[in-house]
C-alpha cells in the first residue's frame, strides 16, 4: 500500500499517518520518502488489514494505492504452485490432467426425466449428474424445484446410475439435509455473497461448487472462495457461467468470461470450470462455447441437458438434447487432446 | 406475449403452441393471425405463467415477445393509483408529502460512537437512525459487525434518544432477534435476491427497506419487492444506492441510477428512497447527489454519518461528518420546497 | 507513479528501470526506497509522459500505479480555480451563475418545423436553439439529416428569431460550413474519440459542446477534451448524455450519470451541462431528470422539443411539447432559486 | 413490428396507427387483431424503415416490440447461406477452412523494428503483417505514430518481405494514401461508428478489416458492417477485440467477447478474426484466449508481435515475443485440427 500526501503536507500528518498504521502490527515495512515536493509513504508487505482504514480523508493524503491482492489462501503462490485436486470419489478428482463433465437438468422435474436424462448423459461420458431440487428465482411465480422430494429423487437415480451428484444449497440450514445426497454442493451465481453461507460450507466436509456472480468481479468471486477456505474447506471448484453486460442486443444472456478462466488458472491453486449453458441462454451456442473453455484451460464443464427440452419447467432453450451431448463429448475430447488433456 | 412463427411454419405446428398455451388456462386471449408469409400468435392478458415455457425452441417458432410485466402486485395500477404510505410511527411515515431522512453510521462500533452521532443527527432533522450489527463484507477479513451486541447498543440508544431504527436482517433465522431492536428491517444489496430471506420477510409485520442489489436491473428489484408483498407484507420501501457500470476511472464506487427512482415513482406504489454515500463512496459526492435524489423525486435519504469518520471501522471515506449533515438538511429543505415537498 | 519491484530483484534491474525513467527528462522527483524486502520507485510530478512504457514488463517489476491524473489543462487546479465562463454572445455565457437552456428539435426536418418549435421555446425562455443538419446514425437506413439544406433552415430561423444555436459537426471538414451559422458546435457522443475531429475544432475560434460518450469513462471525455484545450481552444462546455450501462429492463435508454456532474463541477475549471432526453428516451423522464441535473449542479441543459413529435423523423418519442418545456422551464426556476443559481 | 393498444383503445386510433404504417409502402402484412380487451397490429416482412416512426407516443399505443433484425444484407440468409471468402492475394483468403494469422507490432516505430518484427512473424508462419502508422491515442500526450513516414516503412517492408499488410485508416481523406501501401483497411474500434468512414470505405476496392467498438452491441457491429456493404464493398471482415464491462479487478483490459464469435459464424455470411491482444491487455493471457477464439470458431487472429516490447512506444505490455508467436502458432495448429480447420 502505498500513501501519497498532498504537496505541503507536513511532517505531523505524516508520523499521523504512520502512528496508525502501527497500530495494526503488521507484518509489513514502512518506509516513508521524501521528494522535493511530496511526501510518500510506502507499507510493503501483507497490508490486508488496513484496506478499511480510510487514509483518503485523514489531513494531508492525497490518496492511497493498494498493492497486496486482499485474498490471501487461494493465491497459488500461497501453495508454492500446488494446485488444488479436489477428490469426488477414488477415481474421480477435478483439477488433475483429466477434463471433468457435468451435464444434467436444470431442476428435477420427476423421476422419469431425471433417470433418463442421466443414463443418457453417463452413456455419452458424462462423469457427475447435476440437478436441482432448489432453485432461486427470479419471480416468485417460476418453478422453485421440487425441493425435499426433489432430494429423493436425486438419491434414487444416483443409486440407480453410479453417477455422482452435483446440486445447490440454497441456505445454511440446508446443508445437513443436501449433503445427504450430494457429492459436491453448489453455490449459486445468486448466492456468491451470501456471507454465511459461505462460512457454513467452510466448515462441511464436501467438495464446493461456486459459481461466480453474474456481476462479480473476479477479486471479489476469490474473496468469496477465501471465506470458504478460511473456514478449513479447501476443496473448492470455481465456475465461470457469464456476466452481465451492455451486451443484450441479440438475445445472448450473458457474456461468457474466457478471460476469467485464463488468468485464474495463473494465480489461483483451485480448479476452475465452465457452464456455457447459463452463460449463453442458447442451444446452439452451448457447443462452440464448451470447445472454447477447454481451450482456454478449464478443467471441466457443467452442462444443461433435458431428454425432453420443450417440456422443461425451466432453461428448457439452453438445454442440449442427449444426442446434442453426445455431439459435445466427442467434440470435447478432441479440443482436449489438442491442449495436451483428456476427457 | 407473442409468439412470431418462421416463415413457412405449419398449421399443425401452429396448433401445437396453442394446445400448450392452453394447458395453463391463462386469464388472457389467444389470437393467430396469418398474413401471406407468416403465422402470429399474440396472447393478450396476464402471461405470467408462460415465461418459462420455452416457445423459442418449439418447431416452427421463430422468436417470442413478452408484453405483460413479470411483476404484478407492486405497480400502481394495480392498486388503480393509490401509493403506499410506510408507517414507522404515529407520526412517522415514509411515501408522503414529508422527505424522510435516515442517517447514522455504516456499522455500530462502540455505545459512545453510536450515541454522539445519534444524538447529533437528531439535532440536525434526521427522523430514523441507521446502523448496522451483522455487516456482510465482501472479504473475510473485513470487521464483520458486533453482532448481537450491536443489537444491544442500537436498543439503548434508541431508548436514549427516541429515534426509530434501521437496520440489516443478513439472513431468515436472525430476523425475530433484530425485530427487537428494528423498527425498519434492511435487506442489503448483496441479499436482493435471497429468496428465502424476502420470503422470511414477507411474513413478518415490520417494514422493510429493500436495497437494490448494485448489479440488479429494475424488473428485478420490483421481482424481489413482489416476493415480499406476495407474501403478506406491502410495507416495503425501495432504495437506490448506485448501481456497478464500466465508470470507475475517478474512483466514484457506483453510479446512482436517478432514472430509476423517477421511473419508478410512476410505476409502482411503493416509497423509493436514496442512498447518496454507497452509491459515490466519497464524502464530497453525497451533498449533490442528495439534492438531485430529492429533486428526481424521492421519498427520503439514506446517509452515513459518522461523528470521527477518521476511526470509523468501515465505509470512513464516504461518511458525512455532524456539520456537514447539518449542512444537508438545510439544502435538502429547500430543494424539498421547490418540488413542493417538505422536510 | 510508483513501481514496485518483486521481491528479491537486484540493484541492477532497479537501476535500469531509473535509467529508463531519466531518459524521458521529466518534471518529476525519483526515489527509491528499500524495505526488508522489496525495492519501491517513487516517481512524483508531471509523469504524463511514462503512461506508455511497458514497465510491468521490464525485469524485476512487480506492478505499477498511477498517481498523477492523465490530462492537466482541464483541471481546476490548473487554472488555479478560476472557472472557464464560455461566452456565446454578449449578454449569453455558458458556466456562470445563470442555468442555461438549449432546446430545439434533434433533426432538422423542415423550415417549418424549426420556426415553429424555435419560437415556442424562445417564449418558453430557452437561450438556444438545439437542432441537427447533419445526424450520425447507428443504421445506415435511418434519416440522415437534411444536410446543407439544413444548415440553411437554421442560418434562416436564427434570423427570424434571433437564437444563437447549436449543432453538429460530424466530420473536420465540415468545420468551415457548420461554423457560418453554429454559435457552438456539438462534437456528439459517438465522436467524442474522432481524434482528428478534436484536434480541428481545437483550432477553430467557436465555443464546442463535448458529448459524453455514450461509454466512455470520466477520465477518457477529460482527455479529449484536453485535445482540443491543447489546441487553443480553451472555450469548452461538457454535456453529459447517459452510459450505457447493463441496466436496460424497462426501456430507458441509457443511465444518466449526475455523479459525473457533480465529480467534474468539483475538478475542471469547464462548464457542464446535461441532456436528459438522449439519457433517459423517454418523455416522462426529461422533467424530473432535468431538475436533479441542476439539483445536482449543472450549468445547463439540452433538451429535445418537437411542436409535433409524432410526426419526428427521429427521437420522436423522447422529445418534449412545448407545453412540457414550458412547464419544464417554470419547474427547473425553482430549483435554480434553491441552489443559489437563477434560470 | 408488432404494436400493442392499450386496453380501450378506440378503432380510430388503430386506423390511424395503420394509416400511418401504410404511408411507408412497406414489403410487409398488416394484419390487425382484436381480443376481447385489446388490439395488437402485427406488421411482418421488411419493418426497417418504421424504426424511427415513435409508435410509442401515439395515441392508443401501449407497447411496441420488433422482430425483423434492423440490418440485412450482412446476414447469412441473404446470401441463402453462401459465406463471404474474402480474397486477399491469389493464394490467401480470410474465411475459409485455413485460419489466418496476422501478426506485428501495434505502431511502426522504425524501419529496424518493423522489418526485424515482420521476417520473425513471417518465419513462424503468419499469413500478414499488421502495424499502424496513424493511431487513434485516448490521451494528447500518448504517441500518435509516424504517420506518413510509416507508411513508408511499410511499403518497404511489404517489399522485402513479400507480406501483404492490414494497417488502419482513420479518416475518409486518407483512405487513398493509405491505399498505396495496404492490402486491408483496418477500421479502428474507436471509428466503429464513424459513418462518414464507413461509407468512404464502402465505395473503396480494399477489404475492410471492421473492429467492434468497445462499447458496441452486436447488433450495432453488423450495422456499420451493413454501412459499408451497403456502398457496395462485401470484403469485411469482423474483428472482435473485446468489450468493456464492469470487470477490471484484476488488470485485465476488456472482456474477450467469444460467444459474440460464435453467434456471429451462425447468422453473418462475413469472416470473424479475433484480436487476443487489445482484448486482455496482457501477454500471458494471449495464448490461452488465441486458442478459445479457434476453438469458438473464429477465422483468424490478429496478434500484437514486437521483437524487443520493453522499447514498444505503444502496447508493449501486451506484445508477445517473437519465440512466443512461434509457440502460438503451433498451438494454433492442434486447435486448428481439432475443429476441422488448418493454419
Amino acid at each position: 500500500m502505498i500513501v501519497i500526501m498532498r504537496a505541503g503536507a507536513t511532517k505531523g500528518e505524516e508520523d499521523n499517518i504512520i502512528k496508525r498504521i502501527r497500530e495494526y502490527n503488521l507484518d509489513a515495512d514502512i518506509y516513508p520518502s521524501h521528494g522535493k515536493e511530496r511526501r510518500v509513504i510506502g507499507i510493503i508487505g501483507n497490508t490486508r488489514s488496513l484496506r478499511d482504514v480510510p487514509f483518503e480523508i485523514m489531513p494531508g493524503v492525497e490518496t492511497v494505492k493498494t498493492v497486496t491482492p486482499p485474498y490471501e489462501k487461494v493465491l497459488l503462490s500461497f501453495t508454492k504452485g500446488k494446485r488444488t485436486i479436489v477428490p469426488i470419489r477414488d477415481d474421480l478428482k477435478v483439477g488433475g490432467k483429466k477434463i471433468i463433465l457435468m451435464a444434467g437438468p436444470c431442476a428435477v422435474e420427476t423421476k422419469n426425466q431425471l433417470l433418463k436424462t442421466a443414463k443418457s448423459v453417463k452413456e455419452a461420458g458424462a462423469h457427475i449428474l447435476r440437478g436441482g431440487a432448489f432453485k432461486p428465482r427470479t419471480s416468485p411465480y417460476s418453478f422453485q424445484g421440487l425441493g425435499k422430494e426433489g432430494l429423493e429423487i436425486i438419491s434414487e437415480v444416483k443409486e440407480e446410475t453410479g453417477l455422482p451428484v452435483v446440486t445447490e444449497v440454497k441456505s445454511d440450514n440446508m446443508i445437513d439435509l443436501v449433503s445427504q445426497c450430494a457429492d459436491i454442493l453448489q453455490i449459486g451465481a445468486r448466492n456468491m455473497q451470501n456471507f454465511d453461507l459461505l462460512e457454513a460450507v467452510g466448515k462441511c466436509n464436501k467438495p464446493i461448487l461456486l459459481k461466480r456472480g453474474m456481476q462479480n468481479t473476479i477479486e471479489e468471486w476469490l474473496l468469496s472462495a477465501e471465506y470458504i477456505l478460511q473456514k478449513g474447506n479447501w476443496n473448492v471448484i470455481l465456475c465461470e457461467r457469464g456476466i452481465r453486460t451492455f451486451e443484450n442486443s441479440v438475445g445472448i444472456r450473458n457474456t461468457l468470461d474466457l478471460s476469467a478462466v485464463a488468468f485464474l488458472k495463473q494465480i489461483t491453486h483451485l480448479p476452475v470450470i465452465v457452464d456455457p449453458s447459463h452463460a449463453t441462454g442458447k442451444r446452439n451456442l452451448v457447443m462452440p462455447m464448451s470447445r472454447a473453455a477447454i481451450a482456454a484451460g478449464a478443467d471441466g464443464l457443467l452442462v444443461e441437458v433435458h431428454w425432453n427440452p420443450e417440456e422443461a419447467r425451466s432453461d428448457g432453450a439452453q438445454s442440449l438434447l442427449p444426442e446434442d451431448f453426445n455431439q459435445l463429448v466427442r467434440e470435447i475430447r478432441e479440443i482436449a487432446k489438442a491442449v495436451g488433456r483428456e476427457v
